[in-house]
């Protein structure tokens, strides 16, 4: 089996993208970054999807620079903004964006995929669901593909490592039916960016939201509990 | 005074860059890396060469990663290889090479510029004695910096990021004359590969043998001493 690394978060887009990966036929290779995240909990969730799928590698990356850097909401102490509705989400870049973080990420994808002979990394962004993040465009990532190819060992060699972004053009309620009709275990995973101290799902966060919306527009049920429901 | 962030990794190249990102009037943001290199010296060479710069904000990242995923000779078990000659190095890339680090580095790089406001980035990279690392060549260089002014916030409101590469077209002897010319503090620096106990420098390894060769070709004196000399 061709092996693939996932970059695997514990959410919901990460977890569709692993479950098609394996559907795919790959052997996947799970990679998890401990970016001092606010959400802790993330980091369970993307460990138990593992175990969940039996994945044999499952690394998780220590980046402290982000923590020590910090300037986002998802790092450091500055409030997320809770919205009332999705409609109230603005297409500027919010301040959840933590610097550079797909090229890092992508850039440590890289090079996991080089020393384990994995062929493919899928990561699961999307443009148009995608909360003004520029790291997320399909312009980023053609362009980051041509950077890591020139790269690497791989990439001079003339083989190639692939950037998979299976959701790319993908709506938050297609991906979710996605990923329910291939049994993506959706009840371990984690999206809210502002959870209670009993860990549960605020609802009213962009993230939270922009889940809430995807089930309710792919009429399903999101498997999850969320504070005071 | 414009900002730049400057990879410093104690060695000559860098401190060369380091010297001239100060003489073209920026201020210096050094940034070095710790991914488990066993030659950790390095480490100790670019802190004291920003302390002799007074460099107010000297960034250590820690990448675990390169130590967990392994197989270079730079941070594995791998032998180094010692040779006799400058003649004997290969045009291969070598098992020193650790996997897509300039991609790694340069990628955290922009997070830092992105987040200290900082409009250039200096990488002492060099297209001709490259010792064969596939990441040191002016194609990923300029391929990265698309992906990165892709990928952040200042990229995509229209300001960029610039990667400055001074030493790309540059011998090793040239590099060291024009470190010179600006009094780049080289007794502080350090190249080997392959330190001893004492952390004297080899003057064997592919690096030792390329500063060697550098200053001979410059008719200058090497500050450092070298094993059994």
């Amino acid at each position: 089996m061709p092996k693939a690394v996932i970059l695997s978060s514990g959410g919901l887009d990460s977890t569709t993208c692993l479950a098609m990966a394996i559907d795919m036929g790959y052997e996947p290779i799970t990679l998890t970054f401990d970016y001092g995240q606010r959400h802790r909990i993330e980091l369970d969730a993307a460990k138990e999807v593992g175990e969940y799928y039996g994945v044999k590698q499952h690394i998780i990356a220590d980046i402290g620079l982000f923590r020590d850097i910090g300037q986002s909401a998802l790092t450091d102490a500055i409030e997320v903004p809770k919205n009332l509705s999705v409609d109230d989400l603005s297409n500027d870049i919010p301040v959840t964006y933590v610097p550079a973080r797909n090229l890092v990420f992508l850039a440590m994808a890289t090079g996991v995929a080089e020393t384990q002979g994995a062929s493919d990394i899928f990561i699961g962004v999307n443009a148009l669901d995608y909360s003004g993040y520029p790291d997320c465009r399909p312009e980023f990532i053609n362009a980051f593909s041509t950077a890591a190819n020139l790269a690497t060992k791989a990439g001079s060699e003339g083989t190639t490592v692939r950037i998979q972004t299976p959701l790319i053009h993908l709506s938050k309620s297609e991906i979710i039916k996605a990923g329910h009709a291939l049994d993506a275990p959706y009840h371990l995973t984690h999206s809210c960016y502002a959870p209670t101290n009993d860990n549960e799902s605020c609802g009213q966060c962009d993230s939270c939201l922009l889940r809430l919306k995807g089930f309710a527009d792919a009429s399903l049920v999101d498997p999850i509990s969320y504070a005071g429901t």
